[in-house]
């Protein structure tokens, strides 16, 4: 990370992360109590208000710290350092907002006019609802990490998908009942006749009862209608109420699409791993079925496609190819060298050579009693053991007998693959093991670019073997 | 299966299974009656209390039978048999909780105060709950089997995904329901004024009226709810119900998303091979209509894509890629060694040769009257006719004439593929055929690397041939 | 076609098929009746009673047609012949059924105790709603081609998936309805104290009212519970209605998720082909504005795509890759032998040859103004312009000159394949062109294979461009 | 463009096009107007009336104009000029729905019998709302833009999807609910009890309110019926209004599981970039977890991956292999030629070998502290740093150590490449840097087929390395 010029805060200051934390629950705060001072003010004690004074204070301090702190420039990908930038940035973009947003308009027309319940004031006031902005641009970075600068990734990219999903759903959800609650409930309050509004033909004599049985009987209105319940025992009374109900659940018929649309893309993305490891098993099973396999090649079919699935992340092979030539060759190198090294057919062969051989590399998994490699066949891999255990077995006079165990970091099959021949055992695990693949063309490649290299290898094979 | 020490018991053993199942009753009658107590519970005839204490007495028996239960290590997979770390593993996981839900709560307060109706050991009658647990996880194994040791993969894993997820979500549904009916109805008995009671404001004596009227009252109310149809016959009458109405609709809206999300779920899955059917047999029209093929072809064509679609499962060719070469070998030689032993152009070559082909080998079918090689097709694969009837034609006088007929076992072009030439017959089935197909390519890498079978082909090609 | 014997009618038979759909019209009538008659029977007129056993009439004639038509079996995809098996397969699945649901109860009931109005023989009536099997068959039958024989493949495939899995849910919408209405009439009818039910409480007298008046407040109040409006101007009064409202109400819950779900379905599916095209079109729009490509070649770009999009199915490629050899074979011979043998340079070779040639063409079309081949671009592709105009430019002192114009049969780039020297010219469409493309590696490779044609073919390049 | 004949306007002409756009805005004026004229009509001013006949006027110049606007066959996507053809085509596709939609029915009414309210005359004007083909084609055109000629395409293909289909669905459901208000309303006012309606139950007296409670009170009934909220404050008195609730809620059902289809829809695709993206950074934590990385190497890795996703679009490649060749060559030859030209080792080799270089090469990213090449590596890829810094570095004495820097235009790794050996050094980058890629074999491929350039190379490679 470039050094930051005198005063000035990187915003991947661990302090300032905490700051920008503790202004989001200052957010939330503002989000639920905006509304309701909106609706509810003249029956509001004093408290909040000077619980106000003291959450614009802290946006205030938060607009002149937004001077000092740099900024990660979009194309460059580089930090700007330079004080008189992130002004002129800051002030071409949100600062007017901000201020407009921090303004303590209530106390501001207290000193004026004396008179509280001022309509206009009150309206400035929703103004600090801007600061949602914030929340809202916590939830995009948490969703799209691919447009934070990429020198240095956070460790909450990994954060669950569903969980940050859900929690924007729910936010949004809950504002969008609470803000519905509070103007509907303005409404009726300024509306002339109180006997004719929706919370007026229940409760009659509603503007004396208390702010909470006022409150819960707006909030239970605004769910009645979000989740389309709408009982009836509350409903729009006069042409203002229908309009704003109209409007409301105008808005609810898309909120709730668009819930479903969200909790439909998550059931899907959670489960499709599961589901398309069952139509794997599935698929096995019926080809099993409709080609009468014998019972025990079935199960070592479903067995292998099981460890498959948990030794593996499915877009592991996928992730890996996204990968530079560079890269892979650091990652075969850091896990099989050592491995390889100590393989006996390679004693003494060069770095090189063995570096180029772990590049070609690939790992698998084998569960036990399952086949490695099959008497017979045409050699087409070179294995190498990594742990586990492998059983060698022949057939002799007409039965599978037992010739001897393979260790770990032992090969199986080198001799088919070095003398192009069939493979003259059957290896087969005897618990969980860890298995490394080299393709024999590959193999036989490399060799042939060592020359040096592929002379130690066959003496080291005779020596050996013979 | 290893041997587990003695007195101990296998998770594996179908007597414990069955002991499984027993209590997984017993867990859906506790979910029942625990909610209807905690509601119901002055109204409720002694009977009841005293199933409850058996429930417990079986409960109590399953606690101390898990201390005797092998239990199968997550990392290593194998099934750990040692008594002490059997105990360990449970007494520091569910010990207590399993403990907490099992103790008579109920019958220790009758013998304590005498007061039946006390709130608080209703409360910790609820603890009882806590059993769903084993409910959830038998869910969570049925549907993520492959969290499960692979060495013992249950016959139940086949178990059809759509019903058991479906289940799942009709008992969630069917506890919600229950749950907040109860949880309604105690709120309403515990409201000072009847009268203004949701229930109270209809039934105006309902603390006279039987159980079961009110029962299936605050079921009622509770599934207006839930599926929004909302009468509004029954509604909220005072604060606290409102409050529980937000809570409950808040929920009702995630349930009905996560609902609709899973069903959208389990429809797009089970549609998806009809319709990747249907997208295909389209597009097979649409390409015969835009170039105006000639019916017969567009037949063909049809007639062709009906059938792999009816004979194989779409996702077999990805399985079986899946698979280890070994297990490929084996497969193919279980299903077509013997045929291809059968034919006479194989017939005295080693047995190892047969294996390298098969290992190749790949099975198709095809529908009456598909043409499976063209004459003066430049030869590009070998076929063996593994069951069905296949006619051989040849242009002769410019006209197609029956030269004669392929009978099960033979083989179909060997001349063009040996010899290298155009294929000099056309072969249609007659009716429905399985085919075993190898490509040329391959076929001359395996003569190449048996030189001596190859002769002995070569010979036999003769023989029958000239 | 197998021929069938006397008197046996084949499944495929015109004749049958407009049977059968008389058959469904028919069954729709009683699946409409038969609730009606269940709930209102004693307001019904004589009437339909005379149609229904005209109905069961139809049905009884069915039900011995059935022993006379041919069917297939579904392992072997024969037509069984034997009517003998006929009988017996019939007799053993659904015979019992089918007779239960043609039985004309109501007359029965008429002949035996005169007394019009029993319960019990009015249940025996609904056991007509087992007729409803045939429609469900019939949806099974169009959505799932391929469970169908493949030798006769159906006309009607084609049918429009989204179509029938609509109508397939507005009819199984519709009949819940119809069922629910109905059923729930008949509980208020049936309650002793009429003012006490759902209907009652509105309407006082409504024995007295007409059929009509309360078949539709039937109606209305079962979909108003089904799409879950709600409006609570009918509700259920007592206990009996209550649970038939619970149990309702659960069914919508699900019918309403699998709508939505199948809704889902079909949008995803029917909008995804203009989803792709955007994507692709904004992908290429990305990528010139990304690198700043010019104008010129941005258009050309976006043409293409369109053009692609338009000429071909998005899965016309993936289908013929379906199809066996000999099947592509015959298409192209077919689609290109004609057009291939007109080009000057294949004048005189045989036959084989094209046919070889023409298996590895792909058509393809060009947009006009682009580019099918760039001067000194390597050459790897020979082209035949089938339909359109190109014109063939070269850059002669530093500007690009046209040089001629290829008409409608001309190769295109057939200098640089054959002498293996980079293009000499620039070839570009002025319009709409069609081409056929091989790739230089497989001409060469026939070529090779056949070394007449080849000396053939040298000699006509050399004979017109020299 | 193709020139048009005198008198004719292309159907691209700018001020066609804003004469449409107009057109577009004068019809959904007559889509609220029309039901809104036909249910309140006798109690409207006569000012509509008049604007009516304006607009009239304007879709009557439209008609006319039609006859001397050119169209494009959708056979041969070509203008068609001719002035007979365009009356033709017109004449026998919608001109009479045009006319008829367009007459002024209910000034006619008023000439001919004075009488204001004819029901007759007021079914005629709701042919008007036919001019809503208009809107439809316009989302059509803006959806499937597949559909439009290939010569021109339009700028506003690359609107966004989401919006396009959003604004419909939206234009969609507030015409249904417009629609149904009104209809609802004219049932109510030709019923002949007014009190036995659904409006007359509330507000007694309700042909005597004024124009806007009436139509704020049947929208409120619409968009509550809609949403299925049905508070029931306002619901059917009759059969009348019963059967038009029973229509429109069954209307309802399916609009709102097209709605929720929809929405599904567009989440799942707007999401997919995110979700696959973190999906992938998943895998890739995971893999390093499972295999243990270390620290440095996972951060590599999810930083390669995280600059991937920003820097190219996720479809580039699939876009580039949709075009034909030419024009890929073309867009590597702008890209590419002339950084390529600059190297060193392509000093004075032809321009063809360089453009047959550039179509092979690929342009690549690599974040800061990236390895590009490895030192021990095999050979496989030739780079060329277009921008950014690289390090060179070497093991020396058990340590890597910096022997270099290279700057942009040099070509990294290509002694290796030329002479066949394992890299000598490691290039690592120190910034952001962006580099051409081409395959060693493809590399060499190209050399061959021009010998006098592998000289030129050859000796510009000794040159600089001794």
């Amino acid at each position: 990370p470039p050094k930051l010029r005198k005063y000035l805060v990187s915003p991947y200051d661990p302090r300032y992360k905490v700051w920008e934390k503790f202004l989001i629950l200052l957010v939330v705060y503002s989000a639920w109590i905006c509304p309701l001072e909106f609706a509810f003010l003249r029956y509001l004690p004093r408290a909040p208000f000077v619980v106000d004074d003291v959450v614009n204070g802290f946006f205030a301090v938060d607009i002149m710290l937004t001077f000092f702190v740099a900024f990660v420039d979009k194309k460059s990908h580089h930090l700007v350092n330079d004080r008189k930038k992130i002004a002129v940035r800051y002030l071409s973009s949100w600062f007017v907002f901000d201020v407009c947003s921090t303004v303590p308009f209530h106390s501001i027309s207290l000193l004026f006019n004396k008179h509280e319940h001022d309509f206009g004031f009150k309206f400035l006031n929703v103004l600090r609802l801007w600061r949602l902005r914030r929340v809202s641009s916590l939830f995009a970075r948490q969703l799209h990490i691919y447009t934070t600068p990429n020198l240095l990734l956070e460790k909450d990219i990994r954060f669950n998908y569903a969980v940050i999903r859900c929690t924007k759903l729910i936010s949004v959800t809950l504002f969008a009942i609470h803000c519905a609650g509070c103007i509907n409930y303005l409404i009726a309050d300024r509306y002339p006749d109180p006997k004719r509004t929706w919370i007026g033909a229940v409760m009659p004599n509603f503007r004396e009862d208390g702010l909470w049985i006022r409150y819960v009987t707006a909030m239970y209105w605004s769910i009645t209608t979000l989740t389309t319940t709408g009982y009836g025992d509350l409903h729009a009374e006069n042409a203002r109420e229908m309009l704003f109900g109209i409007c409301y659940m105008l808005f609810n018929l898309w909120l709730t699409a668009y819930l479903i649309g969200n909790m439909t893309n998550l059931v899907v993305h959670s489960t499709s791993r599961t589901r398309d490891f069952r139509d794997v098993i599935q698929a096995a099973s019926e080809f099993a079925a409709r080609n009468q396999l014998p019972r025990q090649i079935e199960d070592q079919m479903l067995n292998h496609i099981c460890l498959r699935y948990k030794t593996e992340g499915l877009k592991q092979q996928e992730t890996l190819d996204m990968l530079p030539k560079a890269m892979r060759s650091s990652i075969s190198h850091y896990l099989f060298f050592r491995v390889v090294q100590g393989a006996y057919l390679f004693k003494g062969v060069s770095a090189r050579f063995i570096q180029q051989l772990v590049t070609e590399m690939q790992a698998e998994y084998f569960a036990p009693k399952e086949d490695i490699i099959l008497q017979n066949d045409s050699p087409s891999d070179l294995y190498l053991l990594v742990s586990g255990a492998v059983d060698i077995l022949a057939f002799l006079d007409e039965a599978e007998q037992v010739c001897g165990r393979a260790a770990e970091g032992e090969l199986l099959g080198e001799i088919g693959i070095m003398c192009n021949k069939p493979q003259p055992f059957t290896f087969r695990t005897t618990k969980l093991s860890q298995i490394l693949r080299i393709s024999r063309s590959r193999l036989l490649g490399i060799i042939q670019e060592n020359r040096e290299d592929g002379e130690i290898i066959r003496s080291n094979l005779q020596l050996v073997n013979v």
